[in-house]
């Protein structure tokens, strides 16, 4: 197998080795469009069954809205369609005859949404509705990355309404929460929580919250966002409802999403030069188990029964092909597997076997009496550890500018933290002169300067390079 | 709640009244796409859930392809274009731009399937590759009529690469009895089990094998398909392999499907006037709790802690809200649950329930202490049932043909069973004149003549009016 380019000497060609040696993913022959290899998607699956139980935990449930909108329902919401027009696929033509209204592929499901709630919702009985969708969505990118920025992607788009603003916003925050939590907890990933600014946020939203994470090489990766609507939405739809004491009201409205580009985000947080690391949660295969010596019949039988006891409780593979074990270990670094069990001639002896953690390569000898425990405790100890090297990365590349914004010209990279007083003219000069664009803001108290216009601020924000 | 149409009065108001009132899905402003509904997304993703074992358990692998195909790769087999393109819909502009070349939404997946193995199989250690992908495909339809037929729809498509004929033929064989006993064990559907004639094979295939279920007027539902295609894909695809002996050759390919359009089946085969009834292995709600007085706190907490029992392994809900109880029997026999417990004053004083069956309505007094058993055996009951009247339905209206065609005459609906000479001329005077077209052929040994021309026949054929 060949060896991959090292992360140090060219990150985007490791980034894109690594999707290829990985076998995660591959380009069509429609530009931008991709094709989820059995591995890419079976992370894909592991990521939507979590995500899915969360979702119903919390009384979600899924529907399946169609791919297809019409030009005019699209239109219907201003700031909307302004964000969304330039990059939808149109079909004009059905068949042999060309149709009467042009159709979008839906590059996001608000305005159908919208369209059903406005059929569906009559009175206070009829609310809350929490209803999530996965499918496939189109935006037509100019330039496009393995998972980052891809012209059809997958995700998840929850779209929820509510009679209370105040439901709505609480709805709004427990998702972002929600999404906070499994990319801590399932994926190992830190993130900054917070909002983003006028000029970054959804088309159409009041308020887009967003999860920002903190890549190998310092870039920064919009992980997941959740929208605050109002009920602008529900204006230009007219969804009405009559409220407890019969009176016609408009509800409140929230939408959030996490799509396949997170599965980007997992291998630039966690990979090395040696290829993928993969979080136990979503990894497709958590153990594999590699005998060495595969003439011995003792060590064959004894692997088959490891693999049977393993097989009850985790995703294990055993593999018996020809391959050697040196080869063997490399391509299964390669995709990452958390845990390699080595079984050979002295473990056999021994009644124990040989654990390997993907990301430190630290070996542990194994009693196979306690073998579960002992897999249990170093899959916990991985997930600590990549989730530590996350958290430490965020921080180390964490720069604070206080009042001399130039500082900023020694940071190539990583998050610049620093006030900011809420005028899109300073965000836009940044952009301009200094390459880096708000990724969130958080409200504060404390009573510093802007260190662009030296205005009252009242706000932190993190700036940084994004994906 | 208003009654739905007697299925005696008008059958095809009544299944649209069911999908309505039972609020599986409704439509979207574009014609003929559908929006699945909580409920009836949740009988998909039960489906779902359970096929999808079925197939990993046989080593297949989800993969993802675009939704989106280039004009020229369609083109590439004449006869699947042939048979796909008067029903595309086609891309021509993304964002302001206008496309160089024509994209159509995926009808099926067999030419992206196909370009990916040319990429990708090299050597016969490539093969087999076992892969199938659940996604949304676009028909161009004229007519659509819920889950039956719609622009849009759902279902899983299988795609897989052999190198032998045998392993092929084997595969395809093999699909078609999953899908055979998934609606015989899962959801209670008798089907024939066939294959189909030149004119009603799948375009490209060269064998396509079907399963064809009655449903409750007499008209035939074709509820899935595996088709044997051969090297002829390869051949057009150029997808070639070095196989054992270092020669290179053409592998041999199938592909196998099931839709949404399975749930139209569950309805029509199982509903009555009632509304759905579902089998309980695809039924969102399995045991509905209904507390019969809802001022006795006692009747209450002993509810909550009969849902607290059930909840472990079964899907159950518990309707606490204040409609009567009268209005809840009609409302979960609309949806179809399968069982309904009630819970009274008297079923209170002597630790038992009410357990009443949806197919029959038949009551069983049930003691507490044996509950959790006597709930499996209504339900194994109650699944042994619907495919028992599923199958006698069946048998009831199947009517064999030996001489006279014309006795078909009387027969409005059902299957009609004669011997068949193979020629299409036969297959297409049957259609013209009687109505009925070739729903499944079963090769035969017997010396029968083909009671149209008077030929040898080497089929039985089974003739129908199918949805």
């Amino acid at each position: 197998m060949k060896e991959i380019t090292s992360m140090e000497k060219d990150f985007a060609k490791w980034y894109t080795d690594v999707v290829k040696k990985a076998k995660l993913m591959d380009y069509s022959g429609v530009r931008g469009c991709m094709i989820l290899e059995p591995y890419g998607c079976a992370i894909w699956e592991n990521i939507q069954k979590i995500l899915d139980k969360k979702f119903k935990d919390l009384n979600h449930e899924n529907v399946l809205m169609p791919l297809l909108i019409s030009e005019s329902l699209l239109q219907q919401e201003k700031d909307h369609i302004e964000g969304f027009a330039p990059e939808v696929a149109w079909v004009t033509h059905g068949g042999n005859e060309k149709l009467e209204e042009r159709l979008c592929i839906r590059p996001t499901s608000e305005v159908l949404f919208c369209d059903y709630f406005s059929k569906k919702i009559k009175s206070w009985r009829d609310l809350p509705k929490l209803y999530n969708q996965w499918c496939n969505v189109v935006r037509w990118e100019k330039t496009t990355r393995p998972f980052l920025r891809t012209v059809e992607f997958y995700w998840q788009e929850g779209h929820t309404i509510h009679e209370t603003e105040k439901e709505a916003r609480e709805e709004t925050e427990k998702m972002l929460n929600l999404y906070f939590d499994f990319l801590e907890k399932d994926l190992c990933i830190f993130t900054i929580k917070g909002q983003k600014t006028e000029k970054e946020k959804f088309a159409g939203a009041e308020t887009t919250y967003t999860i920002e994470a903190m890549m190998h090489d310092g870039k920064i990766l919009q992980s997941a966002t959740s929208h605050y609507f109002g009920n602008s939405f529900a204006k230009a739809f007219g969804i009405k409802y009559r409220n407890k004491f019969n009176q016609e009201s408009f509800p409140y409205q929230t939408s959030w999403g996490l799509t396949t580009r997170v599965i980007g985000g997992i291998i630039m947080t966690h990979g090395d030069n040696k290829g993928l690391v993969l979080p136990p949660s979503v990894a497709p295969i958590q153990i594999i188990i590699i005998p060495i010596n595969l003439k011995n019949k003792e060590i064959i039988e004894k692997s088959l029964k490891i693999y049977d006891i393993l097989n009850k409780n985790f995703r294990v593979k055993l593999d018996l092909t020809d391959q050697t074990p040196g080869w063997k270990f490399s391509e299964y670094e390669m995709k990452g597997v958390p845990l390699r069990l080595e079984f050979g001639p002295k473990d056999l002896k021994n009644n124990q076997c040989v654990l390997v953690k993907r990301n430190t390569s630290e070996k542990k000898i194994c009693n196979l009496e306690n073998l579960e425990e002992n897999i249990c405790l170093s899959l916990d100890e991985l997930k600590f550890e990549l989730y530590e090297e996350s958290l430490k990365r965020t921080n180390d590349l964490t720069y604070l500018i206080e009042d001399n914004f130039e500082e900023i010209l020694d940071k190539k990279y990583g998050f610049i933290k620093s006030s900011w007083c809420g005028n899109s003219k300073c965000e836009d000069l940044v952009k301009e002169k200094y390459g880096v664009t708000s990724r969130c803001i958080i409200k504060k108290n404390n009573a510093n300067k802007c260190p662009l216009c030296g205005e009252n601020s009242s706000y932190n924000i993190y700036w940084g390079k994004s994906y």
